[in-house]
């Protein structure tokens, strides 16, 4: 607290994200990094950047001097000759988390706005009750009401709760404030994070076209896909109100260079540009731009690593099914896994002490379970044969 | 308009930076880059983190598998040891337009929490008519009543004007809404764009204590400081309600690394990385990171080539001047100029036919004013050449 601090500032809980460690050596399977090294290109389009490239006249580093390109026109042109979409359908962001900032800003209303329109208008977004912690973050940053839906006891996802129909007809209460509020929009990951669980493409599409007649957006998080689940990018020419998120820092290997990418229709991309062009104009550095360009574009590289990290995701959740782990199906980069009579904290410290780190979410629901990003397959046998010592009674 | 905007989106008037021409060769006068390149330790301190540097393990590029530091903390320590102050009162952002954004989200009142207080708690931001055109736009985003103080006639910045008791006691209207409002706090950008005048220390940091009397904020945006005004960095341990704001896009010669950073009290950091970390945990890459850091400590090379464009602009201002211009006073990087009797769109296009790029705002008081930005000698001898072409009669 401080007196100098805003109301927002005094009452926000910011995100919290996992623990980057400076101090020893860990297996780092904490926050869903890429075992792999990025694409050759991606060097390359770097070390072009930084010494000149094909601009002669300009010395080592002189690049740097120059504001980069505020449209972002090189790397929006490669995701969408890499993702078979215009170019007016992309908006490129300093990472995933930077372009969902700008899309709650943009598209789901805040209270203040609220209080003046019709009270079938006034609305809360709705997100899965298990998901990503920074959706609520982002809610309260821009003082949206939002409003949890429980995942099934599986941890599946039922889109039927997110249906506006089922909530008139059912008359749930979405009580938000004074009014009685229906959907103001929904944001679902695909898969989920951090269950791992996919979603098919029809009911989300479905969805889509129900929120669309009620002037809604539906943001699907991609963050993922790379790992099993079907993207809906294929589909966005049809549906307007459908924002696809994407994150070059798991399925890119490229963490350390913060890009990411929204597709969607033109008016929801123009909306992400207005709101991030009254806040910074230039999110990308060079590097970003001309490494995230050669990222989207080596599709044949990033499928090889990404396969193998799908078939090390398979083996350990077989090896940690044999062992008496509990093991949600996962479609992303990493598993969601608890062992039984065993806490989640108990289990997290357990490998943190024998140099391996997780991440484990002290919530209500999945306190027991741990979110283990896949390694390559010398860290996850380390992990395996660690759990198998830690788990032996 | 799109249906699927919110009402913030549909409302707000994006800032629109300055044409980074990407079709024909022009001497680039218009966004005040530096004309030198950055410092060579910058570039090296690039190399390194591409290729792995240090950490021997890891193979050229594997670093940007990770993610950056979240604490930013060899960047904040580089800071900390260049400025004289704690790495606690060092806030590190993607340019300082990111810090500025995130500095009103964190310290100024939105209108809806107004509402809910004091009539004399509610509150305008004020900052002067004739300044970077950002702030209004910020205001916008984040919903924060503003109020503009026009500069005196020689677009001089009296600091009375932003005295609150001069305020209560004249009585001068500040009405915000339904309520008559004190300042908000303050925002003064010194020297103040694009005028490039600049402030003395002495009535900021009197203004700044009057401010803090009333738990009020005062951002002094130190953009261009290192062209020959006086900071207040030193003084940042005495004024817990002070911050300065900071950028390497101009006096370091990276505007396309996006780095910059606050100082100020440890209370006004925390504040600021409250909303940050609302908002994206990891807004620096790896290379902002590292290049960042390497340049803040290299003061000996930027204090040569600084001294060269302040050479430069002097040299410019006295054969502008010389041919009949009128050339307010400058400590920037930049001079604003007009010629009596001539339009500033006029001179614009003029300049711009013949291959030189400056910046023209289209707005009152000031729209026969031009904004050069100060390029090599050889680039400010064209121009000089340019402009006795045009402006001989």
């Amino acid at each position: 607290m401080s007196v100098f601090w805003n109301k927002r500032t005094n009452s926000l809980i910011p995100y919290v994200p996992g623990e980057q460690p400076r101090d020893r050596e860990f297996i780092k399977l904490n926050t869903n990094e890429n075992p792999y090294p990025p694409s050759p290109n991606v060097v390359a389009a770097i070390e072009e950047t930084l010494s000149g490239g094909d601009k002669s006249s300009l010395s080592n580093g002189e690049r740097l001097r120059l504001y980069p390109d505020p449209l972002c026109t090189g790397f929006t042109e490669a995701v969408a000759a890499a993702y078979g979409v215009n170019p007016s359908q992309v908006f490129p962001g300093n990472g995933s988390d930077e372009v969902l900032a700008f899309a709650f800003g943009a598209f789901f209303e805040s209270r203040r706005n609220l209080v003046d329109v019709h009270v079938n208008d006034a609305s809360a977004v709705l997100f899965p009750d298990i998901t990503y912690s920074f959706y609520p973050v982002y809610a309260n940053l821009w003082d949206i009401p939002f409003k949890t839906i429980p995942l099934q006891e599986d941890f599946s996802i039922n889109l039927d709760d997110y249906n506006l129909d089922a909530y008139s007809t059912a008359g749930k209460d979405l009580c938000i404030g004074n009014s009685t509020a229906d959907s103001g929009g929904v944001i679902i990951p695909n898969p989920n994070a951090p269950t791992g669980r996919a979603l098919p493409v029809s009911p989300l599409l479905q969805l889509a076209r129900k929120l669309e007649q009620n002037h809604r957006v539906l943001i699907v998080d991609e963050a993922y896909i790379a790992f099993g689940a079907e993207s809906l990018v294929p589909y966005i020419s049809d549906y307007p109100n459908l924002l696809t998120v994407h994150t070059l820092s798991k399925s890119a290997s490229l963490a350390g260079l913060r890009t990411g990418f929204a597709i969607g229709s033109e008016e929801l991309i123009e909306g992400l540009f207005r709101i991030r062009n009254s806040f910074n104009s230039y999110t990308l550095d060079a590097f970003a731009l001309a490494g995230g360009a050669a990222a989207v574009l080596d599709k044949s590289y990033y499928d090889r690593i990404n396969k193998k990290v799908i078939a090390t995701r398979e083996r350990t959740a077989a090896a940690l099914l044999a062992m008496g782990f509990k093991v949600i199906p996962s479609k992303a980069n990493f598993l969601f896994v608890s062992f039984p009579g065993r806490s989640g904290s108990d289990l997290f410290q357990a490998l943190r002490d024998r140099g391996i780190l997780v991440r484990h979410f002290n919530k209500p629901r999945i306190d027991d379970y741990l979110r283990v990003s896949i390694g390559t397959d010398k860290d996850m046998d380390v992990f395996l044969a660690v759990c198998k010592d830690i788990t032996d009674v």
